[in-house]
């Protein structure tokens, strides 16, 4: 570790040096930090990244994501840039400045310069791979971005264009074995292209950001107690009550039941669909809570 | 097949049953018809179908499906309820009527009863397996959401509650081995829950409906083509003729090329989303068109 002015050093084997980047591959050979370097060592850390030129809806989402994670105790990480990054940054700084930047430029002349990267300075951290002095350089940022992912749990895309730095930070996630989350939008917007496509190519499809804390660990699933809540009517607790201890197919619950093959397959789906019933192999049906 | 006034009745066996019926668990023993009977025996049909009460995202998103697909020659089927029903109904019968409406309840007293019911059982086709005089009863409703999705090779749900019965069709369609499109919006709409729910569960996310029409084989796919418009630079031009014929890791790459491995890497991640470069087992690559 090596400090110029208010520049830290840190090579790998550093007391600070981010554990996570052993894993990923090409790791950087260094990184130049400047503010609050304890950061490093706090976890868990998740990537919000984005568009430059987000829609009102994209930023607010922004905004939402980097308050509710940065509030539960989460890092968030992000680039810098205008728009998805620069939110997420503001709202984390809030938060108790629980934010990392990665830069594809030398720490001591961030860009884009202003007031966001003093505070950030300041009250979080700035990093990057690239010497003191380096001005940002169009090939420095899809390699920043491996470390924005490699530094994390996992990365969220608030919104994309179909072809975009941000594509590029979930493709180095999923290499690295990161989690991707992408948050969908109005398909009437080529904001949405970029994470409709990465959701249509395996990324999970994010909704909220307590749905990334609950992947973390931090609080219970959202989404399964919600399913939990449907209700059933009179006709399907009889049914639930015939499935009681036993495995049983459509046309015996019918002769059972003394209803229609129809009806009966009618409730099955609901009861389904409100997470009551599961299928078992062979057109079974038995209770999701035996 | 025995006529009632304007009334037709259909039987397994009947010239106009529809065939794929057979294929489906539990199918209607019978269908009533009024309207143009023809339209039974045109395909490909798809079920647009979702909630009664559309953002105007979600109403304007059902006339572009209907209209397009209508307009292509495809049968657009629903269940006659207000909002995304009724949108997907009125614009395919703009397109020569192309629509087939499937009722809860007797086709000679149509539900919810009006102009649009009219006019569909004058240039469409109102189809149900209830009996004439058969009032709506709301255990119908699921049972006729599996006649909507066992006629159509496919269902586009476009806006969905959490629970509702879009869903239901959407269930039924899965089981009936029908694929399901799921078109996404935005994540602060409850609106959008059914539909994120069914994209999450493995539902295909739809942007468009030329992408429907595509998977049906009417027109090319349109995904790919725009993937494979992306440009790429000088440098990834001699990487590309660095891949020619050969299928290499990016050590080997870094080395013939005199490049670092992060800069190698970096250029393999943008070809890959650009669908120029495709991964090989072994952490190997080759060119996506040999």
């Amino acid at each position: 570790m090596q400090t110029t002015s208010n520049l830290i050093h840190l090579v790998p084997g550093s007391p600070s040096w981010p554990e996570e980047l052993r894993t990923i591959e090409a790791p950087p050979e260094s990184l130049w930090a400047r503010g609050r370097l304890e950061l490093l060592g706090e976890r868990p850390r998740i990537a919000i990244v984005g568009s430059r030129a987000p829609t009102p809806y994209g930023e607010s989402q922004a905004a939402r994501f980097a308050t509710v994670l940065a509030s539960a105790g989460v890092t968030v990480v992000s680039g810098m840039a205008r728009g998805i990054d620069a939110a997420a940054h503001r709202f984390a700084l809030r938060e108790g400045g629980r934010t990392i930047a990665v830069l594809g430029n030398g720490v001591d002349r961030p860009w884009p310069a202003g007031e966001l990267a003093e505070t950030l300075a300041r009250e979080g951290l700035l990093l990057s791979e690239f010497q003191p002095g380096e001005p940002p350089r169009p090939h420095h940022f899809p390699l920043r971005n491996r470390v924005i992912s490699g530094l994390c749990e996992g990365v969220v895309v608030i919104e994309a264009a179909h072809a975009s730095g941000s594509l590029i930070t979930a493709r180095w996630a999923a290499d690295q074995g990161r989690e991707v989350w992408a948050l969908p939008g109005r398909v009437d917007h080529p904001m949405s292209r970029g994470t409709h496509r990465l959701i249509r190519e395996g990324a999970t499809l994010v909704e909220s950001p307590e749905e990334v804390l609950a992947e973390l660990g931090i609080v219970a699933p959202v989404a399964a107690r919600t399913t939990r809540a449907a209700v059933t009517s009179a006709a399907s607790h009889v049914l639930l009550g015939t499935l009681q201890g036993e495995t049983l197919g459509a046309e015996e619950l019918a002769l059972r039941l003394d209803r229609s093959l129809p009806q009966v397959l009618t409730e099955l789906v609901e009861l389904e669909l409100a997470g009551e019933v599961v299928r078992a192999p062979g057109g079974l049906y038995r209770l999701a809570r035996a």
